[in-house]
Parts: structure tokens; sequence; C-alpha cells
């Protein structure tokens, strides 16, 4: 809103009080009142409904519509459990690891803590995150919500696999959760000895009850999962070991007949946030802004097309761009109205670009599971400003 | 611990439990019982006690002894205001831009967050940041706890003074905040082109209300305190406007008879986090690591010693390092025994090295003020292990 000569005349303080009568419990003159006093732990502005999008009794998303930036707050972090979030008591907690090691080592927290540490900037994602209720209002969190990025500490699970003195002619690892589900996945040496890390630290400070606290295995780019949670114990082997999860879940049909056993790497991916539903937008500018990853490395571009993948440009992307993280990617557009399909496709260092839903139902086929569904996505802006999502309209 | 084989063949689950019997609430074995299911906002383990250290009625600091990475949750962000902590509706919020602009503007939240947006992770600090009650049990949070580091979101400043017209002749403006004080302080207008914002996102999210909400200047590497809060009116001028605080405490006696009148940045100064009062160290290796931070640009070296001072090794910094915000330093350090003095000391990129206390105290004579005091310290590892503060003993 523009001012005129006579408002400012007025003084500026009351230029600010008249737009500032209505409202609930706020003061109508915010300065004329004592504030609040410091507080131990901050809270959210009581206006602010921010929360994650729980679904079930096995899973919560990131609700990204709300976001900016990268990093995801650690209470609205996604968290996925087969068992519930478990009750560890940290000075009881311990990490055994065994198998084809000279040393096998029981190690308590503060062993952990007392080895050399890392901190990264990282993206988590579960292998199912694309969500299956995808009708017209559809959230970006509803999505996608299951990716999340935060700034993981720990120790490189490489530093303890020396301190044990594994065996050179080990080939993979079994990771062990202490949750209800005793979650188990195989791991190869070579990401363990790669970058791997025994996490303890998320986005600061101690890890969340609901990402594993107090420590856990975490393997940048791979599907959520292997990054077991609640870790109690690794055994090292020269095979994998064929868990339930693994054998009844996560191999692999694809179209041409073969089977892929481990796919453990997470596919470059992007995700509109704004515009999305539930925005009603007007006419105008419009900054287009979301986040684009990828397991393989850093996002090299994001490309943003307004008229349902006609024509494409590519996004400006907020430096730095990290590897293994979320890269927020913007784009301005002028809305002059009528009806506009909105998608985005990230590309990634190696070159590999976003697929399209048909491009990747056709290499799959229909025997498909839902892991690994990598789709380029986007909005449908109605002529009315309502944006919607519609499966079908990005091809 | 290490385990026998004997361990091993009662099996990993059962050596697992040995270790896990007594505690409080958490069951013995979490494997056994069914966890909790997800929520809406997830929250600390309850073992983890981490919490801001409020100090009176006017500021907490961030617990840095507690803390890992560079990025600090928003809500042990720390604060400082002079009037609480505002109460403001955001849908009353509004900003004016005034004075030698060709269209003086109140912008509503909504009218901000239209503009393109930038995110960047920065450090915030107050220029008070140098604890008074530095006795022997003085934490790293009460030392130094008036520095915290967060994602910031928001439009540029210089793209609201273009879509004002601010005139070419001004050089100054006012910012002034919401708050109960009134807060009001002069920027050059070469800052407010440079890399100013107006933010209104910290970490993914709205920001805190104790940092602004729902708007506030931010300043990069600035005094925290010219990063008005809760931001309501910036008037734009051609001289600084001497406010109430600029006049009575920011200007600076120096020993040789001059003042600073401006104390705009904040030089470069380190802080080890670990180990530090109150750890009690065990003989061995130990990961001696903290935060360095500088309001000229990126970090380039920190310096740690660990005999008080006769020599010096460069720390390990925790790519990637950022401009303008916290780097995490580590160095490991083989602990014998004996008493033993440990410091750091930061070198930004500009060459500036982080002075001694005694530099410092000389340079700025006898009628120092409390603010911009950033010098070298450090801790004291006893005979026993203890870890103490001791001023003197840094130099």
């Amino acid at each position: 809103m523009k001012v005129s000569r006579r408002d400012l005349l007025a003084g500026a303080a009351g230029a600010v009080a008249v737009g500032a009568t209505a409202r609930g419990q706020a003061p109508a003159d915010p300065s004329k009142v004592r504030g609040k006093p410091p507080r131990a732990t901050g809270q959210r502005a009581s206006a602010e409904k921010v929360q994650r999008i729980v679904r079930g009794a096995t899973s919560s998303g990131t609700p990204h519509q709300d976001l900016m930036g990268i990093i995801t707050p650690s209470d609205l972090h996604f968290e996925r459990h087969h068992g519930g979030v478990p009750d560890i008591d940290p000075a009881a907690y311990s990490l055994l690891i065994h198998g084809m090691v000279d040393r096998p080592t029981v190690f308590t927290l503060a062993d952990l803590k007392r080895f050399p540490s890392v901190s990264r900037i990282h993206f988590l994602e579960c292998s199912g995150n694309l969500g299956r209720t995808a009708g017209p209002k559809t959230t970006p969190g509803q999505l996608a919500g299951l990716t999340s990025t935060s700034e993981w500490t720990g120790v490189p699970l490489a530093t303890l696999l020396t301190e044990v003195g594994a065996q050179a002619s080990a080939t993979w690892l079994l990771a062990e959760g202490t949750d209800a589900a005793v979650l188990t996945r195989s791991v190869p040496m070579s990401k363990a000895l790669d970058d791997a890390l025994i996490a303890y630290g998320q986005n600061g400070e101690p890890i969340r009850p609901e990402q594993g606290y107090p420590a856990r295995l975490f393997l940048p780019g791979w599907e959520g999962n292997t990054s077991v949670k609640w870790l109690r114990r690794i055994e090292v082997s020269d095979k994998p070991f064929m868990t339930r999860e693994e054998t009844s879940k996560y191999t692999e049909p694809f179209a041409n007949g073969t089977s892929r056993m481990f796919s453990f790497r997470m596919d470059a991916r992007s995700l509109i946030t704004y515009p999305a539903y539930p925005v009603t937008l007007e006419h105008g500018w419009v900054e287009i802004n979301g986040i684009a990853w990828s397991g393989a490395g850093k996002i090299q571009r994001v490309d943003v097309s307004t008229d349902g993948g006609k024509t494409w440009s590519a996004a400006r992307l907020q430096e730095p761009v990290l590897s293994l993280a979320h890269t927020r990617f913007r784009h301005l557009w002028n809305w002059t109205g009528g009806e506009a399909v909105i998608m985005s496709r990230a590309v990634d260092e190696t070159g590999y670009v976003q697929p399209t839903r048909a491009a990747l139902l056709e290499q799959r086929g229909p025997g498909t599971t839902g892991y690994h569904l990598n789709p380029i996505t986007g909005w449908i802006v109605q002529a009315s400003g309502a944006v919607i999502y519609k499966e079908e309209a990005w091809g």
C-alpha cells in the first residue's frame, strides 16, 4: 500500500498504528506494552501453526510448504519408524561392533563422542517419498515430506572400523537398531569406509528421539532406512545379510524382467514448494521456489517450466550449493492470468536428469513398488489463482 | 570397553542388554517395547536438558558447551532486548519506508514475502558479548553466549530501497523497532545496499518472537542491535540520527584519547567450547573444539595452544567455511596429565588476528566500555582433570 504525504505528516508511528488496530490478543501498539522476558527455550509465535503431517502410526512428513531455505528445524524433520520411537537411556546406550574384526568392542555414547568428529549438512530421504493420496488438495509436504535436511555431527564409521580392526576381506556389514522392529539393513563396506557417520548431533544439539537418539548410522545420499536409527550393533561380514525388509520389500522389479536388489542411492529430485496447494495466487510477479537434491552429489541445475513442460528456464540456485543436501531454487515468473502448469526438473552433477512420470513408469513396469520414485511433478495454477495438484498433468 | 569371546557367544542382544539394566524410566531393553507414535512436532529427549542461560530481564545466551557444528537451534539462539519481546500480530504488521525516497511505502508482511528472497547462513553477535562474571566456574555460554548462527531468509533491503526510490544523495537510514524500547539505530546506506536483509525466516521457519517476529533488519557481521528486530520503520536520510543508545552507550573511548563513534563490525573471535567448565577430563586424546567467526568475512585459520600460548598449531576447520558464519574448529590433543592452559586464536581472511586481552585493554584504555571486546580466551585443565576459567591466564 502506498501512503500519501498527509499520512506521513500524521507521523510515522501514527501511520503504523493505523495499520495495526483490529486483531486478536496482540496489543494494538506493541511498542506501548512491555514485552515478555527471556526464556530458557524459545517457542514459535502463536500465530504460526507449522507442524509435521502425521501419517498413521509410523511416519510424519516435513511441511515443505511452510519452510524456507534448506535447514529443516529438528522438530519438523520427517520421521519414519517400524516399531515406534524407543525410549533409550543415553547412560545405558551402547554400540557393539563385532564379526570380522580383530577387536570386538562395545562403545558407550561417551566413547563415541571422544573420537574426532565431523559435521555435515545433508538431506535424508525415505525411499517411499512419493505421496499416494495425490489428489488436487495435495500439499508439498504430503507429496514429498519424507525428506529433510540437517547438520549432522558424529564420528566417521571408518574411524571405528579401524579401531576394531575390520578385516581386509570384509565386504558388508549389518546395522541393527534398538527399536521394537529391530530394524536391520546390510551396508557395503565401501560406503561404511567412505562417508558413513555414527551421528549423535543434529542441527547443533543431540539427535532428537525420533531421529535415532542417542546415536544412529547416517549414510549420506542413501535411502533413509539404511541410516539405521537407535543403532546398537554392527556386524562385519563378507556377504549381505538379506534381512527381512531387504527380501520382502526392497527388491524392485523392472519392466525388462530384471530386478534391482539394493537400490541404495536416492536419485535426483526437485519439488516446487511455492506456489503450491493450498495457496491462491494473485496476478503479477511470483517467485516460484522449491528444493532439489540428489544422492549422487551436488545439484547442478534446476529447470522450471511455466507452460506444462514445453519450455524450460534455469532457476537461480541459492549458494552455497552443498553436496548431498537440499538446494533452494528460485525462479521469477509473471503470472498474467489463465491456467498455467508449473513444473521443476533437477539435474545433478553426474548429468542425471530427473525423469518424467511416464518414463519412470515405463522403465519400472506394471509390477513397480512404491520405492525410489522421483518423477517430475508440479502444480496447476487455475485461472482463479487456486493452485492444485494433478498427477496426470506432468506427463 | 572391550568384550570377550564369551560375551559374544551369549549373543549380541544379550551383550547389549547387560549394558542396559540400571536406569530410570527407560525400559531395560527398548527393543522389547513398542515405541511412541509420530508427533506433529518433536521434542528433545528427556535426558537432554540443553537450554539458554537466562541473564536477568533482558537477555539469554546460547549454551555453546552443549552444542555441535555451526547451526544454533532457533529456540536456543541468544536473545537481547531492551523492552521485552513484543507480541505482534503478523496480519497487522507493517514496515514503513519513508524520508529521502520518491515513493514512501508501507509494506505488509505479505508484501515483503512477495519480493525475490535469499537465504544465508550467518552469525549474529551482541556487541557486549564478553561475560562479566568470569570466575572459575564460567561456561562457554556464560563467557560468549551472545552469538548464534542461523540460516536467515528474507528480501534484500536494496530491493526495497529501489522499490521506494531511495534518493541518490541519501547516505544513512534509521531503523526503528516496535518493541517497548522503540530501539532505533542509524545505518549507512552503503551497508543497506550491500548485504542487508529484511529477514522473516530463521532456520527454515518463521523467525521466532525473540528474534524479531515477524520481520527484522539483518546486517551480516555487524553488532547485533543494529539488526533491529520487530522492524516497523525505516527513514532514509543524509546523516546519522544519533539516537539515544548511539550517544549514551555505543561511542567508545580509546587509550590514545580518540573515540570511535560507530563500531559496527564485529571483529574476529574464537571460543573453545570443549573442553571447558564444567567438564572433567580423562587422560589421553581429547578433541579440542570450538567456534570462530568474523564480521569481516571468512575465518582463515584458528590457532590452538595447549601450553598457555608458547606454541600454536593450526586447527582443522570444518568445511564448508562460510563467510560471516560460525566456523567449527577441531584440534587433537593428547593430555598426558598435569596442569595445561588451552587457548584459541582466530585469524580472518583480511589477516586480522584476534588480540590478547592485554593488547586489547592497552589499546582501549582505562575508560573502555564493555562493548566490542574480543580477547583470546581459553581454559585451564587442572591436574585433577577439572576444567576452569581464569581470565588472567590468557595474557
